[in-house]
């Protein structure tokens, strides 16, 4: 049974999470780090490199301390050639092999794994979902994400992409998302929606503190600005938390419905509103889902938050190398 | 190992399939009825426990025979409990305890199954899935249903009550489904579908072959009417066919991106359409799905046809008493 701590770097759009994790799945140290993705793959390359060199340095150790390094991206992945062939969030990368040439620098055992499948084998493991057979996470940001639990498993697919649940389609001749598919679930319960649906009504005159929430500026307006205005009760934003709600329990009834999951765990930046999202998305799955599914799944928060990432790229760490050895 | 034959009924709404199958996997004796579910459950359940007797009988068999009893059914179950909690195609089911109708009466171990969970276990043990690690089985007829293969081995939920990915929403503020949900994926891409779009084009005043396959009867136009008249080349019949297709194929994106699967085994009565629907289908799943999901799915025939649902049942009889022991 591998004994050291890993390495893990949870690679987002718009930030790089590094950080040494024990076996018992406790971040013993963490740095942030901005991608500034647009600087393009090699920029983001030699930043995510150096960020593994810092935390490594920062725990006094080297590679030989570690078992290994485990690497969580957003996007389809190919993780047994450990090649990230596109990225939503990360423009540029094209069949990009990530692992090999951190495996290359470090030279120790490295893996390939999606971001909201390490975090839910992260929940599974060591936060929420503890102890569960059949759970499903659910990263509700940017964009939409998810993570499989099957028989106290991770499921991952045959190449490693399984869990792209943003990208189902809800609404068939909805308008066209960045992936190439039309009417995709995260185009309408994903902080981007709920910007744009903000923008537009404001556009149209709707009147609401978001936009001074934004110094004035449609252009500034982000789904943390909605979110605040509900918060502090605005009238407008509280109408279209509630529709992404909505929207988010459609999604979430047809995942039951798929999964008669005995558990679903939500997480990202968006799923911090609590109930303002999370009521109206349940009442939504109940009022659409089989009732015998829609009784079983428990639907709670992220147990791990920001930090589910990099605890489950390490945990696939210790995993893989168990089963290979 | 358990090494005797099991008994086996797949109830369905039209029609209950009851056969003898050996360990390997091979029908040795099947019996068909007419499931006439207008009859309510007494009347199906009687029917039921009849067909079990004679396949016995005809097999010159007594329960110390067999290993067991499998019995497949549509619609949300709870299998634990061996409830059919209600069923869209067996009016009037409402928590009937089928299992333990059926053990009382046999006295032998007996187990409830998904129809399309039996299905998707038969073909990956014996027949177009066998070898694969993640597969989906497809049920296409009235309605849709699926079942899932997860890391080589059946995943049921929860509840026993995964799959049903007939009840995704692909249209969400689409036409009331049976089942509360709206815009459910089988209520654009099943036989239900497809038999309502003909009446309802034949009504507007579209010409087409279709009527005289019907006795010139609207009311009876059926998906065979519809499909019969696809193969002759009939224009109406081939759009809606076409157009059926597309919406299949919608659905079929979503399990790719959900579930990277290696393989999709098609079933049910309008897979027998062949490419006419399939085709279509392919074209669109191939426009939607994630590239690198779309190239690692095969999209193939189901082997076992029919009976698969029976070598399903029995299967899960085999693996449930070996599990057990």
């Amino acid at each position: 049974m591998p004994n050291k701590p890993c390495l893990a770097i949870d690679l987002g759009g718009t930030k790089i999470l590094t950080a040494l994790v024990s076996p018992q799945g406790e971040v013993v140290t963490r740095k942030l780090f901005p991608t500034d993705a647009q600087a393009g793959p090699d920029d983001v390359i030699n930043r995510a490199l150096s960020s593994l060199e810092q935390v490594l340095y920062q725990a006094s150790l080297n590679t030989t301390g570690i078992e290994g390094i485990g690497i969580a991206v957003a996007g389809p992945l190919d993780i047994s050639r450990g090649i990230v062939t596109t990225s939503p969030h990360l423009p540029g990368w094209d069949n990009i092999p990530l692992r090999d040439i951190i495996k290359q620098k470090f030279n120790v055992p490295s893996f390939l794994i999606h971001d909201a499948s390490a975090s839910a084998l992260a929940e599974h493991r060591f936060g929420a979902g503890k102890g569960t057979k059949d759970m499903l996470y659910i990263t509700i940001s940017t964009g939409i994400g998810g993570g499989i639990i099957t028989g106290g498993k991770l499921y991952v697919g045959t190449s490693g992409t399984a869990g792209e649940i943003g990208h189902m389609t809800i609404v068939t001749n909805g308008p066209q998302c960045t992936c190439g598919n039309r009417g995709c679930w995260e185009m309408f319960a994903s902080g981007t929606a709920l910007a744009r649906e903000a923008k537009k009504r404001i556009n149209e005159g709707a009147q609401s503190s978001i936009l001074k929430l934004a110094a004035g500026n449609i252009e500034n307006i982000t789904a943390k600005t909605v979110s605040d205005a509900a918060e502090d009760g605005d009238a407008l934003a509280l109408e279209l938390v509630e529709q992404l709600g909505v929207y988010f329990g459609i999604g979430l009834a047809n995942l039951i419905n798929i999964f008669n999951p005995e558990m679903i765990v939500i997480g990202g930046g968006l799923s911090k509103m609590g109930s303002l999202l999370l009521a109206p998305a349940y009442r939504t799955a109940a009022e659409r889902a089989f009732p015998i599914s829609m009784e079983k799944a428990s639907i709670v928060s992220s147990k791990l938050s920001d930090d589910a990432g990099v605890i489950g790229a390490a945990t696939y760490v210790i995993d893989r190398i168990a089963e290979l050895s």
